[in-house]
């Protein structure tokens, strides 16, 4: 499973803050905590706090100084992104990366596949174009086989596309779960090897009470029918520990008794 | 979700010192706490403590007396079964059962058929037969399928059938859990409705550190996946808080915030 850390992210009130401030540690700090807690990638996102290209870069900077964790620099402007990945060419070298995201949209699939293919990066492509988001399941196929299609064509191999269903909030759209699931299904069934499917785990439990609960139960449902990577809080321990079980079922990750430690330390 | 409560088997030591003893209060004192947990029925079983069909005739009307939960009768005896199904007629009337379990193999599958008939419970067919437990997707399919085939044939509407792929310890046989799933998955595919799936959910954590925790998260993958009934520790409350959780995903049930309560209380 590729477990992307979601924690810097401007939205979160710290990490606004030492954006707004250029203060290193707490960014740093999170970085850290993530990679130890067993982060495979740390999304970073300056979320609403600044749209100015040089605050992305510190940004990113400021995470690749502290850690060799990969990154998945994760903005929805064109001109930001670009100043992003210039940055981190720079800093990270050829250190492997994955750019979240683009949609199915005109105006962004081919230049975010430029920029995939330029920087040498994975992509995360969400299900949805100029109408929004999708509802059904064959919709969202349909946006996920044509994403595809166009990464492939500019030379995506499958293991650089993650496909990304949306997730929807469990409290105010309940019948999307099962539309999720399905269409992560039928994602696998795209190329054989399939593409990465890749979840916005977080979205499932909004506003719900029992948070930690529905993540891992909807993330543990999510693996079953084929997705292998999550932008989630790797803080949360029994959300780990559930995905190290997981992982051990579909058989990914090899039984010990002390499996647990172990999917830890896989890094 | 139909829980099937595990506990009343004389494999454990209490349940089999009260079978030997005759001693109603600790068998009937499992039959209201699983009750109270959320069972929807109440396996009952010797265990290895006794092949009297007056003992398993006792050990039915005990459970019978004590609450009001259909059981799920437990024995791979065929005169034992029609012994306690006879019992389970005269205390129970017309009470709803479940038949556990016939296998695909020709000495039980019809005759165990015809007791569901005669009875009119439901029955749990195990996909095994004279070569024994199959190990890949197939033969599960397979066997599957037979056992559908004949039961249906004989008059068993589907949600009077409940198919079992047979669970298998993580730990020794880590390749088929993902086994199990893929079966899972094609057992819901055998009619529309399907039957129901049935697993025998302990078996997977055999011998294993992490017990509850691979129970619960395997159980959220086979319901995912389709299974919609296990025999199962009732009382393991994070086990019952996943299952209601999953059912909210697959929105079976309906979203509130309190739904684990609403959960338990919905028999």
């Amino acid at each position: 499973m590729i477990l992307i850390g979601e924690r810097i992210n401007g939205s979160f009130k710290d990490i606004g803050a030492a954006i707004k401030e250029k203060k290193k540690a707490p960014i740093q700090e999170w970085a850290k905590k993530q990679t130890e807690a067993g982060a495979d990638y740390l999304d970073v996102n300056l979320g609403a706090v600044s749209k100015s290209p040089e605050d992305f870069s510190w940004l990113i900077k400021t995470v690749c100084e502290a850690v060799p964790t990969p990154l998945s620099v994760d903005c929805n402007k064109l001109e930001l992104m670009r100043a992003g990945l210039e940055t981190h060419r720079e800093v990270a070298g050829s250190r492997p990366l994955i750019i979240n995201s683009t949609t199915a949209e005109e105006s962004k699939l081919m230049p975010l596949v430029e920029l995939a293919v330029k920087y040498d990066g994975g992509l995360i492509g969400v299900v949805m174009d100029e109408r929004g988001s999708p509802q059904d399941v064959d919709r969202r196929v349909e946006l996920g086989a044509k994403i595809f299609a166009v990464a492939s064509e500019a030379g995506l191999t499958p293991d650089r596309i993650y496909l990304d269903p949306i997730v929807m909030p469990l409290k105010f759209m309940q019948e999307q779960g099962k539309n999720v699931l399905e269409a992560i299904r039928q994602f696998a069934m795209i190329s054989d090897p399939p593409p990465h499917i890749s979840v916005g785990l977080s979205n499932i439990c909004s506003k719900a009470e029992e948070r930690g609960l529905i993540n891992r139960t909807f993330l543990v449902m999510a693996m079953a029918a084929g997705c292998d990577a999550a932008i989630c809080n790797v803080m949360d321990t029994e959300l780990v520990n559930a995905v190290a079980t997981a992982e051990l079922i579909l058989n990914k990750e090899i039984y010990s008794d002390s499996y647990l430690k172990a999917y830890r330390k896989r890094a």
